[in-house]
């Protein structure tokens, strides 16, 4: 689904914010882990399903407040094709609670293989004239070194599916620097270029909002780039990670957003998957601590910017 | 496995090339998709099984003259799960016939996601104590557009496992000068300061023939860059794509080899895979002509490059 779609419920929930769905086994309360392996064995599979029976226990605690959750694609493939297979069933699941689902796969490449690539997660693949739809997620994020060739195949396919993307800008991690943040000939840096270049693949793609189908990601951590990746992107939605556990706080976040608090969305997923960990329970109440960090994270990031 | 395990199956076959295993069902010989459609379906488990029998069938036909396979992740994803199983049985498959595998994922994520990746793909995932090995592949692409957090993870992994990883530094499509061209201030390019990274966040893991475990990848399709990532890396092992279909030539891939005819493979998929469609029958013949169209690439390449 287009942005639209995601800013319709950012407004309708007054939270700008994606729950990231990141499941590592040891995220999983030892009641889950234990009751899965009792019926799957304590291997791949077993640790399959109690990372489904933690993920649905989330998107049902946090459906009616959370507007997106965010599958990152490394910890489905940690766990090989039974992970693939499980993140299929997350995705679905997640899709029939209403909420929009952003799978974060950051893929990158080109012509033929960027299209399979958009096939499998947006627009389904054809065997002998009949679509299959798998993995089926409303967004991606991709990883745009390759150039427009690697973006241009899943705006295709978002066209024509009513989906968008997601490409990284400037990330929020300690190494982002040493390539995005060199500085160019032609003024700026690394990131200024991919900016513009994703500001321009969009263009013709504006919804209802002003906002393309190309998004960007833009680290919370670095509060001055993103302000100023808003200000070089008027017509980008943006994803901010790095809010909460990697040090990105909601003074810092308000940049993404335009004058009317519209324009971007913020991750977290440590602090809302692991909040049982901080409940001093043992982790009985996850999905309950897990509902109260997510409200947290909406009235704080609420403190900085008003959603109108 | 490390680059001294690959550069010693090069000397012995005396074959610089890497086949790749990017199989989309329309390169499926009618047969071979006419068999697994009447056992298991004209679906996405057809397509699979189809597939799966056609890349054994090309392992088995290459494996005496090629030294490596390259299966490309986005043609398993394109078949959700059931083609992310049929890839883990391909490379197991590949590997119990000798060859080294390159698995083609260009992932690139931070920390502790990274890490979860690197699991995945190559060092296997701990469940409770106990590690499970997956997709398992002797080696991985990466893009480095993320820094050096999104390799090291990777490294360390292929490291413990004596395992390797090719990077990212300047691709073989059109669209790749967009940012990898891109002048920087500090002189060079966007892919030179890329070329430089990788080549200093492998040092010290140089193996016997001097490469470190940091690989790069470098199309053909730019002779000239080639060339002068071949100097500025020197204890790099290239990936060269781009050869044939995409439109370089044996004449300009000979710049990716040392002056001893180490250091580098170059991949050919289409070229290969399809060959059976050129030889004017019906594709029953699809192994003899991959295993031809894998010799005349060898022969071809290896008439400008003499491997010591």
């Amino acid at each position: 689904m287009s942005f639209d779609v995601l800013q319709d419920k950012i407004i309708a929930m007054k939270n700008p914010t994606v729950a990231g769905l990141d499941a590592r086994i040891d995220y999983v309360p030892a009641h889950i882990r234990q009751a899965a392996y009792a019926e799957y064995g304590k291997g791949l599979k077993g640790a399959v399903e109690a990372i489904y029976q933690f993920n649905v226990g989330l998107i049902d605690a946090l459906c009616d407040i959370v507007p997106a959750v965010k599958p990152q694609s490394a910890y489905y493939e940690n766990l090989g094709w039974q992970g693939m297979e499980m993140l299929e069933r997350t995705i679905q699941y997640a899709k029939s609670k209403g909420l929009y689902v952003i799978a974060d796969i950051k893929r990158g490449d080109i012509g033929s293989t960027a299209s399979a690539y958009a096939e499998g997660w947006l627009s389904g693949t054809a065997v002998e004239g009949e679509t299959f739809k798998t993995f089926d997620a409303d967004c991606v994020t991709l990883n745009g070194y390759m150039g427009s060739d690697s973006i241009n195949p899943f705006l295709d396919a978002a066209k024509a599916e009513d989906k968008a993307v997601f490409a990284l800008v400037k990330t929020s991690n300690p190494g982002s620097g040493e390539l995005q943040d060199v500085g160019v000939n032609r003024g700026g840096t690394v990131y200024g270029v991919m900016a513009r270049l994703l500001e321009k693949l969009g263009q013709g793609t504006e919804g209802k909002y002003g906002y393309t189908r190309v998004g960007a990601v833009t680290g919370a951590t670095h509060p001055a780039e993103l302000a100023q990746i808003r200000t070089m992107m008027p017509h980008t939605f943006l994803l901010v990670p790095g809010y909460g556990a990697q040090g990105g706080t909601a003074e810092d976040v308000k940049f993404a957003f335009q004058e009317n608090g519209h324009g971007a969305i913020v991750n977290s997923s440590r602090g809302i998957m692991c909040a049982w960990k901080k409940t001093g329970g043992d982790g009985h109440d996850f999905q309950e601590a897990a509902r109260n960090a997510a409200i947290a994270m909406r009235d704080d990031i609420c403190r900085f910017t008003t959603i109108q």
